[in-house]
């Protein structure tokens, strides 16, 4: 192509992008990227500051003014500033990975606030892609072939003392002849770094023919006892590129972790959840193949964030002693591992990467959400609490961390809730209620009929009915109020939400006594849990300067109905922050960042944890909280003042 | 036991041994474990001087007077030398492999000359065994199992850092539990050590109930062309304990490499070579066992060698560019995998390490049989020659070392022989030959009937057949000889050994011209060799100060006859020295000390390799050595002499 091109006219060949554009000799190199619709960072607009916009000039002659920017070994290997070069000759550009970043978009397409995220993190994901050109053997350089493919690995990126996987060098002799000496190499950082080493040691685990530089993926999962939520990630511009969830399917063996730890104890029954969870992580893969066209074969890292019980569940660990006490996992640190050794189908070279454990009901998914929200990296109080099947809390800040499990039940995700199912359209989030004629006013996701009730829409048809007074403080009906919603159901008492013609699903949907029963433990379970962390640390509830809501249900969450059913502290308003599935967020970032992976191994080092099931001060926490927002009103002012309580308390204890 | 002795009697337990035995107090201990039959090395006889004695009192108390051999932090920990300590209370001791191992045996079961064998290593077998008692976990020390296994590694043995093996964890909670939480740690050295570490990073490949620290087994595998050498290795004692020998399976689809490789590009011909070679491979594990009683689960670790297409289709990987040029081997350092991935029937904690290549035709059994012979630690100058069905050359010393390999042919392991066999039971191996009748006198292995010839056998005939004028130099019978043992055969011209009454086979048997002439070209392809590295260094075959032999049936050759045919130069018989098996030697040696495998990833990269099959002084001194014993008498002044020859050279030459 060049070669016809006008004496003025140069050729530049961007990679890994593979984008062909034509400019004039002594164009600007950032310039011609940017009119080529070819991404490179360059924060500074183009000055030459900040040095993000550095790349590789493989082929052919630039003009460069060179800054303090560039290291001496960066500029030898041929790396310059694209704003701060001139083309000269035709060019092949080589964009890396941290020049096409696009870092906002990590945040902005999870819509959570900066304040509420990890920091300082460089990017540079566990898993690389090197590409080398090999000289082909001669009789007098036979090396074998894969000292061949080392030996420009250290000559071309300094790498050292690197580990090869055995199928590797299986396929190594056929794959260099048959892509003529041109092939890509991804490592993968699997080791702990030894305390006091400069460089890692990182594993070969995959070569294949050509340049692939370009297709670059990894997966995230947070694998919940109710649903499970992946990402495909696209690590060449750090963000996830879709989204997939379903639920958990070993849900039919049991809704609750105790449930399916004494499953485990069954012939098979380890086996038949592990092999249900691996079908259901199958399954979004799939979803998230099919919504990208990615190939599977350019998979090569898995992260996957959960609960304790659930990652012993998918290794293949029997969880037995999670629930006996002294409540010991079988590992903290997971050791890494081929991923289709456990029956995920993803290509023979992909790792897994399993979020350390703490405790028995304190896992990776803590770890995960406590790594991306930074709270470890900060010096503010924070209340981090994961919503989900358990209640994960954790209070700390960069000095310390405690943390407990709080038994919750499934109720935010859809279980025990005779009409609950997970935040999909036609579940009812919105609720309002006309005090006059009590008639509900529903509003689902998507605007679709109703089909049932989500986590938060649970929350707010209970404030909804306790401020208008259909139910009372400890969650029983009035069934003296004149009107037909309120009615004897088959479970008891019940509300109607909607009418079998308006809904999807043909019949009532109601919510029962029971159900606000169920949301009322489950409330209490969460706040008794932050009451007696922070009194283990000598402070109170309102001392926190904030809180984290981590849970796939937390981002549409109502907080002051929250707040009004007594879920969380009655403290400023402001200091909630919403972070969406915390544990997934983590599993992400440390997708990119194999800074966070050890941050992830630090910052389980640093939880202290507390075991609430045997613990006297959060049974009385539990049993007190145990109402509509709470037995002691001192605890909620604004809410008592708004629901027009009296100041008294109604506290009820229980001793040990 | 203890608590009913006199009150000067003391109770002495001795681990792994499992001894007990009872001693006055105030007793030796040294001589306590003599008289109860358990070995304690002291080379000093007791002095205090040698160190060697050391042991670790697990329990009880002894009187010690500490020596200079002691260091602070052994002392510490309980390590006190037995011939320096007295018996105070009831103890339990532990006697560490070092102050068991019988050194001397390593070499004395081989037969091999202390001057051709490797010195200087320390017994540190890349397998340890570490035994933990562990504290039962409490609600105040709840930390998961694996971290408590990991803790009291440090605590007790110094071990950080230590990469764990997924399938060890995944047992690890029911055993730790059902073994009251007395366990044995498996560890494996499997990386290489990183240049100026000091410690290296061992993985934990295993745990088993209990203390089986007394069952520490590995295996040491010699992988020839013909013939599968295996060993089972009792680390405890650092001997081998049994030894097995079979045919390589592959043998059915090509007896050479060549046809071997050539095999391979047939569709599932590789998978067929593998799994032929693994068969056999189960097949000797089977043996060892049967012959031992030692128990499958208690071996961890099999140290492979073999020349590179051997180990090339052990792993399965496609030998097809070691034979066209220019010669490269998939890989020269092989990483460390599990066996039984391979198909080879052990415990799943078993891996392999293969010993590392150089070339296409220069493999990991000739560094194997460097490092067992030591020839890389010398200054003398040695020739060592491997002889399969490939012979495999060295020439060098510590400082250097060039290598080769001649394509010799199966002849000296029975192949292209009419009626060559292994050496086995049966075969001819002593050669004589009455000058006045020209009758035969044989002898066979074990003193059988003859039911085929050796490849020991096949030199001392053709020395015979020669020294008494029934062939010539040109390896033709002289068919005028007044004899009816040289006859017209369906092969051509045959003398018969044995007459068919004789044997075991029922046919007679015989050599014949076509056998010497397969001879000749074995020994002229060795010899050329050899005179083609020396020549590349500008010596001659004269200034050689060492030549060692190895080769399973090296041990019976007869070195007067092997210089007669020209297979070995014509140099002082005495600088001659057989080592047997070096492959399997080397294998061993580096299954016994972690020092020596290091040692042969250096020498492979010390090594420099020739190309034979394309070097015109290889192809002139090869034609030159097509005659009883050369062309030129010069080369072998003392044959030449005993056979008469004229002083003339008889030098045939070709060019390129």
């Amino acid at each position: 192509m060049t070669k016809d091109l006008p004496s003025k006219k140069r050729g530049v060949h961007f990679n890994p992008d593979n984008v062909d554009t034509v400019v004039e000799a002594g164009a600007n190199l950032l310039q011609a990227a940017i009119d080529a619709g070819v991404h490179i960072n360059a924060s500074c607009g183009g000055t030459g500051v900040c040095g993000t916009c550095k790349v590789l000039i493989e082929k052919g002659k630039v003009e460069t003014t060179r800054t303090e920017k560039l290291s001496e070994e960066e500029y030898e290997q041929g790396v310059r500033q694209a704003c701060q070069s001139r083309v000269i000759s035709d060019l092949t550009v080589y964009i890396p990975v941290e020049s096409r970043l696009e870092k906002a978009i990590i945040s902005r397409e999870e819509k959570v606030a900066p304040e509420a995220l990890a920091t300082g993190w460089r990017f540079n994901p566990p898993l690389s892609k090197f590409f080398v050109e090999l000289p082909p053997p001669t009789l007098e350089d036979n090396i074998s072939d894969l000292s061949r493919v080392l030996r420009n690995l250290k000559r071309q990126y300094h790498l050292n003392n690197m580990t090869v996987d055995f199928d590797v060098v299986k396929k190594l002799p056929q794959l260099l002849r048959d892509s003529h000496w041109k092939a890509t190499v991804t490592t993968l950082v699997t080791a702990v770094k030894p305390r006091g080493a400069e460089k890692r040691r990182p594993r070969v685990i995959n070569i294949e023919p050509g340049d692939t530089r370009g297709k670059y993926y990894s997966l995230a999962f947070d694998i919940g006892t109710t649903t499970v939520c992946g990402q495909l990630l696209d690590l060449n511009r750090g963000k996830a590129i879709a989204q997939g969830i379903d639920y958990n399917g070993q849900i039919k063996y049991g809704e609750d972790v105790i449930t399916r730890i004494a499953y485990c104890q069954k012939p098979d029954g380890l086996k038949k959840l592990q092999q249900a969870v691996i079908a259901t992580i199958n399954g979004v893969i799939n979803q998230l193949l099919a919504q990208t066209g990615v190939e599977l074969k350019y998979i090569a890292h898995i992260v996957v964030a959960g609960n304790t019980t659930m990652l012993q569940l998918l290794l293949g660990l029997n969880p037995k002693y999670l629930r006996l006490a002294p409540y010991t996992p079988a590992a903290n640190l997971i050791p890494p591992m081929k991923a289709n050794s456990l029956g995920i189908k993803v290509a023979e070279q992909a790792y897994l990467f399993a979020f350390p454990l703490i405790a028995s009901y304190v896992g990776g998914d803590i770890i995960s959400g406590i790594v991306g929200s930074g709270v470890y990296q900060r010096k503010k109080l924070a209340f981090f609490v994961d919503i989900g099947t358990n209640g994960e809390i954790v209070v700390g800040n960069s000095d310390w961390m405690v943390t407990a499990s709080c038994s919750a039940g499934p109720a935010f995700e859809g279980g025990g809730v005779k009409h609950g199912i997970i935040a999909t359209t036609g579940a009812i989030e919105e609720f309002d209620i006309n005090p006059s004629d009590l008639e509900p006013v529903i509003g689902t996701i998507g605007g679709e009929k109703p089909k049932g009730i989500c986590g938060s829409g649970l929350i707010n048809i209970a404030a909804g009915l306790l401020e208008a007074g259909v139910i009372g403080q400890n969650g029983k009906f009035n069934t003296n109020l004149p009107t037909k919603r309120i009615r004897q159901g088959s479970d008891g008492y019940e509300y109607v939400l909607a009418r079998a013609p308006e809904t999807q699903i043909g019949k009532d949907i109601v919510i029962t006594e029971a159900d606000i029963d169920n949301l009322i433990r489950t409330k209490a379970a969460m706040y008794a849990g932050c009451q007696t962390l922070t009194q283990s640390v000598e402070i109170s509830c309102s001392d926190l300067e904030q809180v984290i809501i981590a849970g796939a249900f937390g981002r549409h969450i109502n907080i002051e109905n929250a707040i009004t059913i007594g879920l969380f502290p009655d403290i400023p308003r402001d200091r909630f922050i919403f972070i969406g599935n915390g544990s997934l967020l983590g599993a992400r970032l440390v997708s990119f960042s194999t800074d966070l992976l050890d941050d992830a191994r630090r910052v389980a080092k640093m939880m202290t944890n507390f075991e609430l099931s045997e613990n006297v001060d959060f049974m009385n926490n539990y049993v007190a909280a145990l109402f509509l927002p709470h037995t002691n009103t001192n605890e909620f002012p604004s809410i008592s003042k708004k629901l027009g309580l009296p100041g008294s308390k109604l506290k009820r204890r229980i001793t040990a």
